[in-house]
């Protein structure tokens, strides 16, 4: 009988996290202020995150203990398992070795938890009682909802409107962990309430629903805020994805990868699988690194690198990141968790450097993929996890064609079981393309018109 | 760190099924025929179910072989962790060391591709091109067509239809493992369209649906029926989870279980759970087995020993089961599963036989429990399964009183991402429960009351 998947023991789960800021050829350009274009320091983001967090979010250290109280947690669901996907390699007749993290087999169904019960602690041990977040899609506040229930604390989910709408049974899963699910833009805030007096039927985006969770946790008692992607100390937390398929791949033997991939909206997922493998490129490996994004949301293939606000309403600190502008308002596609109109500003940094190498796909394409995974390997993928997909199924039919094998690793990030309207569209022929025509993204770009260039910096000189 | 859960490998996973009939002290009466009241044999079944299944149905065999074309494809979930559940544990304030198998890790996120990828292999086997099969929460619908899915059978569906109104998004499960779904009663069949002509309103029933697949599969070409539940064959498929299970418990060094659980609707997941353990106990060990029913439908807790019919058209063999009568209309609670009119067959014997000892659970408990175990266990339980956390509860709740330690294994049968409604009805305050009156029930069993009894067989005596 051939191996279909490797756990590890749960005394073998890694017990720190990598932080690529340690490794990267070229520092990181510094957040800056808006308003005086200065570096900004800890303190000016201290009314928002808690301080031990704000730490990691600058460390250069290169690993950071995992807590034992966050260790108690993953276990409930990690380490999680290692697939090859046998059934998928058949049905494309490839000579490519198909390798996927199921980060699904987590209680809210994706990786997100990762980070959120490591902000849960922090935010805990730090005194806080309540946190605030936005949600696209609703894996992150699903996530998070979890993550406070199992720590004691209060939750307040702003949730993007056309996913609240999409996709009801999110705000159930929240309630379940004891959480309050808004939809955004709402009338709770100055940022919501602005948007709507200007557009009443505003489907939302990630941008404003961080505004509105921003404000409400400045503006509360012992809150802060917590962002599910996006900024450092979140992407290191899903490291331990990466970490734990190197030790998987290991005890199958398996000792050099040839292709890695995910999705990304804000990166989060992605860079959990890949900055262990980013690390062995940068000391000489040689691997091809795909984080994958919709065509209508192009933010790492097609958009500029610039300073940018992380939200709509411009109460964030300008962060250097590839980016379609603040103001951008994606299209309606359904994989809400990659309409971020940013991208990670360390996965900035590596497309800068050419460490990894972005791919856009259509949302047809993206669902396509899917029914053949749910077909052949059995899980239904998030429409998120399906343009990575994409990724994977391209790979396999390039080493078909060469006659060479490979070993392609996924980041198969999580079920969509939550996500079936998708689906449905899908299978009625209902399912539309939207790739972003140029004059859009010309007009969304002028949003940040006005705003710092960062320097672009590869191999310790700027290009 | 403490452990939180124990998997096997692959290769420790157990190689054949337990088969109960070989070890009950009295054999289970015979199948009847309803116009003779003779025994049939297995040919009387050939138009329903393989010759190859139907073997399995009869066999007296302890052990029955897992063929590697089954194993293959219960890798792509099994071994299933065993887990130790400290936290709800620790908000008890127990002494008792509670145990849950997770079935929810499988593709339809319940036990019940156990059974459907054996069906599923076992016709394809006998060249069989085609199933039906009914389903009530969906469970078993997803189920069978992600295992038709992955021997490419083509798949029917006839989902009760308060559940597909109710959970709309389980048809979307089975569209993407490309079966055909519909509302049942349906104008697809005799029997439906009979239904339909005297109530067009009807909420539906599994006995009805059942009816419905089956007239689909005896009057269609190269096509078989399928049962998700009560015959012999599928409860020994589910044995899985046991075995497991008791492998696991040794490994954490657990020598004695003393209660085990898990709900029955038709009996599947806790015959699976709970077999291996009622040998033990057969062979005199002291162990409380306790399989969980709604109040609404009590069939183990409150209705009569008969023959009866599986199906509300009358089109089955009598099986001697306790039962409400195969015309009952069960109330519509959100456990779709637990609505079945009868008990399996060998779960019925057992009861006779003082093997193990059913609890009836109302609704309104059953979600209390359900979430209090999502805010301590993380994840979130199929209505059905909540019924068992009841018995878990309680049987906690009274290792404390007693100051006593104590082993208890649950069979955390499923996730209810696709039964949020459910929730949703709870946190609104909306849920009532449905105490079966015993009018209701005197009318019901008005069904059976011209057909025979089977002799209650104990210890070789006649009770």
């Amino acid at each position: 009988m051939k191996q279909v998947k490797v756990f590890l023991t749960e005394d073998e789960i890694p017990k720190q996290w990598y932080n690529i800021q340690a490794d990267l050829p070229d520092p990181l350009q510094p957040p800056i202020h808006p308003a005086t274009g200065e570096p900004i320091g800890p303190d000016a983001l201290a009314p928002v995150f808690p301080m031990n967090l704000i730490e990691q979010e600058v460390s250069q250290e290169r690993w950071i203990n995992i807590p034992d109280e966050v260790m108690e947690k993953y276990l409930l669901w990690r380490p999680t398992p290692l697939y090859r996907a046998y059934e998928l390699e058949k049905a494309l007749g490839t000579p490519a070795r198909i390798y996927y993290k199921n980060e699904g087999v987590s209680p809210p169904g994706s990786h997100k938890p990762n980070t959120a019960v490591a902000q849960a602690y922090y935010n805990k041990a730090f005194g806080i009682k309540r946190m605030t977040t936005e949600t696209g899609a609703g894996q992150w506040g699903s996530a998070l909802s979890f993550a406070t229930c199992l720590f004691g604390l209060e939750c307040k989910v702003y949730m993007v409107r056309i996913s609240y709408d999409q996709k009801p049974y999110r705000r159930l899963m929240m309630n379940c962990w004891n959480a309050n699910c808004i939809a955004s833009p709402s009338k709770n805030t100055n940022a919501g309430r602005k948007i709507l007096e200007e557009n009443p039927d505003s489907p939302g985006s990630l941008g404003i629903a961080i505004s509105e969770a921003i404000e409400d946790a400045v503006t509360s008692k012992d809150t802060r805020y917590s962002l599910g992607s996006v900024l450092n100390h979140v992407l290191m937390h899903q490291t331990i994805i990466g970490l734990e398929a190197k030790k998987q791949l290991e005890k199958l033997g398996e000792k050099k990868v040839d292709v890695v991939c995910g999705c990304a909206g804000g990166g989060s997922n992605f860079s959990g699988l890949a900055f262990p493998f980013v690390l062995d490129k940068i000391n000489g490996a040689e691997i091809t690194i795909v984080p994958s994004e919709p065509t209508s949301c192009p933010t790492m293939t097609r958009a500029p690198f610039s300073y940018d606000f992380g939200d709509t309403a411009e109460t964030t600190p300008l962060l250097p990141m590839y980016t379609l502008g603040h103001k951008f308002i994606p299209p309606p596609i359904h994989a809400g968790g990659l309409r971020y109109h940013g991208i990670a500003p360390l996965i900035s940094q590596c497309i800068v450097e050419g460490l990894i190498e972005p791919r856009a796909y259509n949302q047809l394409g993206a669902y396509e993929a899917a029914v053949l995974w749910a077909r052949t390997e059995g899980f239904i993928s998030a429409p998120e996890t399906s343009h990575a997909i994409c990724t994977v199924i391209e790979e396999a039919k390039k080493a078909k064609e060469e006659g060479k094998e490979k070993v392609i690793l996924l980041n198969w990030s999580g079920h969509g079981l939550m996500d079936l309207t998708g689906y449905d569209a899908y299978f009625s022929g209902k399912l539309v393309d939207y790739p972003l025509p140029e004059e859009e993204m010309r007009q969304s770009l002028e949003a940040i018109e006005g705003l710092p260039k960062p320097k672009k910096m590869k191999g310790g000189k700027e290009i």
